[in-house]
């Protein structure tokens, strides 16, 4: 049961698995705040149930929805998806939620890292802080809580002992101003259960959300392979970044020992926010809408897919990319059943369909 | 999984276990409307938590609380106690909360009862007429959704076919005033998975609530033995309806055809409530606190106990009776241990340890 430990993962065995290897359940929340979600959340609401149903093909899924929307999402969605009472400030389950690991005993437990809203961007985050450990409590998991600032969509790991991150978020003072990039490096080790950390620079181009998470940039397949967004256009602020994570992970090895195999997924089109989304949102709170201007280019990327057990669950932005990129992704998972969904109403939040899931592992 | 099914339990081959047979968790809610619990519900905080870590002792505890409430009950519970959100209009998990069948394979599933806060004396009672459901998704049970309304502390069976209630609290034209005491018993039979019910006439004297819920009166000790609410006092209004019970307990058999041994529990002195006590009813909701009028007497009972893992949690009055009572359980039980409890606030409540617990079984 949830009990908090001064130990850490890999002292006591454990280790996070790749998100490849077998699920026991994916939690996702339940959007409503009118700031961050136009018209007042209906459309993001139908992204998600949608998502929810497609991922629930695959695997059980819960979804958490505060008191006031309970009701509400529980008639929005079928009834093999449970649905529980919790309450967070936003809806973005990969960076509130545990990041769960597991011991050969397949034993599983839950980190609790620190949330700050991404680096205090928007308040209050305290119920959001307290997630993980509500849903320790709900999967009747121990837990460790880390005093690390850290959110799930900023690592990927292959279950072997590489991780996979990015300086742009993790060494961003507005995480953790204190600690250096060893000490950041040592955390991740020592609760992620590896060996090797593999540096990109920079997330995807206007990420700013996030500050550049690595789960909208590249991703592991499996062990020794890497999806990473790409575009050949040179004139695109994309390129560069998509060009220095090419290299980086071109010169590296993973803790095995293993060169990558790089596969690159084409960027979409340039994905702008439009005047009419802009005014779908509410002014009331102390919200997201100054970051969501008419014009502004949103961070688009195939890469940010759920692997489910048997599927894959990735975006789709009725851009003339979406149907390469679904085969370039049902050509690297041959065993998984691809499902693409249209996500430009959780584009519009601010984040895709990997940033509203997290896996727990069997 | 929580899917409402148009089968009943019996059909299904499910049964409701006795309370003696092994759980796998106790379900509680926390207390927080300040028209039912005096002093803003703080001292009937305690003594559910008094309640929740002596049960807590024997096998694991889930309290349900408010998003407004949960960093209060977290903070006043220990972490092997599990809390989670749930919105709640009152906290009697006994009549709110499924009642859980199994089946020989001993999966579990729920009832969901229609629950319309005691034959409509609360409102709004809305949110407890769906914490039935809830629950069962939390615990990811399938879940029987009967259109009859019954509360969980109006029942009590042996797990071997026999059903004990009062015709008061059933055949109360408040509960189902379109069904007949045939249909009624016939539901019974249908959802508990019992071939036998044995009607007694009234609950406990000014059991006004619940109108004469049986979990005060009676109760199954193991299959055959009964104990029994009792006063030898002729004057008191009790007298006759201990009698009455008794007279109709000796004169039934079992589903198994056995007769019942049956061992009286001699009630506490008089319970009522003080002017101090009624002074610290909040008046603001349409709530209790007319049910609560000073010198009222209350539904003082030892019967209403918590048979948990290797334990009994019995209510204490700080009254002469409470070593006896005490006693005699212990004598009953020799193979539990038995942990008595100051219950008055609690009692204030409307209820006692039984009212306010709910087993799931292995």
């Amino acid at each position: 049961m949830p009990t908090p430990t001064p130990t850490t993962p890999q002292r006591d065995g454990f280790r996070m698995p790749g998100e490849f290897e077998p699920h026991a359940m994916c939690w996702m929340a339940w959007p409503e705040r009118a700031d961050n979600w136009r018209d007042g959340a209906g459309p993001a609401q139908r992204a998600y149930a949608t998502v929810a149903r497609a991922i629930a093909e695959f695997e059980p899924v819960t979804v958490c929805a505060s008191a006031g929307q309970w009701a509400r999402a529980r008639a929005s969605l079928p009834e093999h998806i449970r649905v529980v009472e919790m309450t967070l400030d936003d809806a973005w389950l990969r960076d509130q939620a545990p990041t769960f690991v597991i011991n050969p005993k397949r034993e599983v437990r839950g980190i609790d890292w620190r949330f700050n809203a991404w680096g205090v961007k928007y308040e209050p985050y305290a119920n959001d802080d307290l997630a993980a450990r509500k849903i320790c409590e709900l999967a009747g998991v121990a837990r460790y809580r880390s005093d690390m600032v850290l959110e799930g969509g900023s690592i990927h790991v292959d279950g072997e002992g590489t991780c996979l991150t990015t300086e742009e978020c993790l060494l961003n003072p507005n995480r953790n101003p204190l600690l250096t990039k060893a000490q950041i490096e040592a955390n991740l080790r020592t609760y992620l259960g590896v060996s090797r950390v593999i540096w990109l620079r920079e997330g995807v181009y206007r990420d700013d959300d996030t500050n550049g998470h690595v789960d909208l940039l590249a991703c592991f397949v499996r062990p020794g392979v890497i999806a990473l967004h790409w575009t050949e256009d040179e004139h695109d602020p994309q390129y560069a970044r998509s060009q220095d994570a090419y290299a980086r992970l071109s010169a590296a090895t993973d803790a095995r020992g293993r060169p990558f195999e790089i596969h690159k997924i084409h960027a979409p089109g340039v994905q702008t926010i439009t005047q009419v989304e802009f005014d779908g949102l509410s002014r009331q709170g102390d919200g997201y809408a100054e970051e969501r201007a008419p014009g502004r280019r949103m961070a688009a990327s195939y890469i940010n897919f759920y692997i489910a057990n048997g599927g894959i669950v990735m975006p789709g932005f009725d851009d003339p990319a979406d149907g390469p990129a679904r085969a370039a992704l049902q050509a690297l998972f041959p065993e998984r059943r691809v499902v693409q969904l249209p996500s430009r109403e959780i584009l519009l939040g601010g984040g895709n369909i990997h940033c509203i899931t997290q896996q727990q592992p069997v």
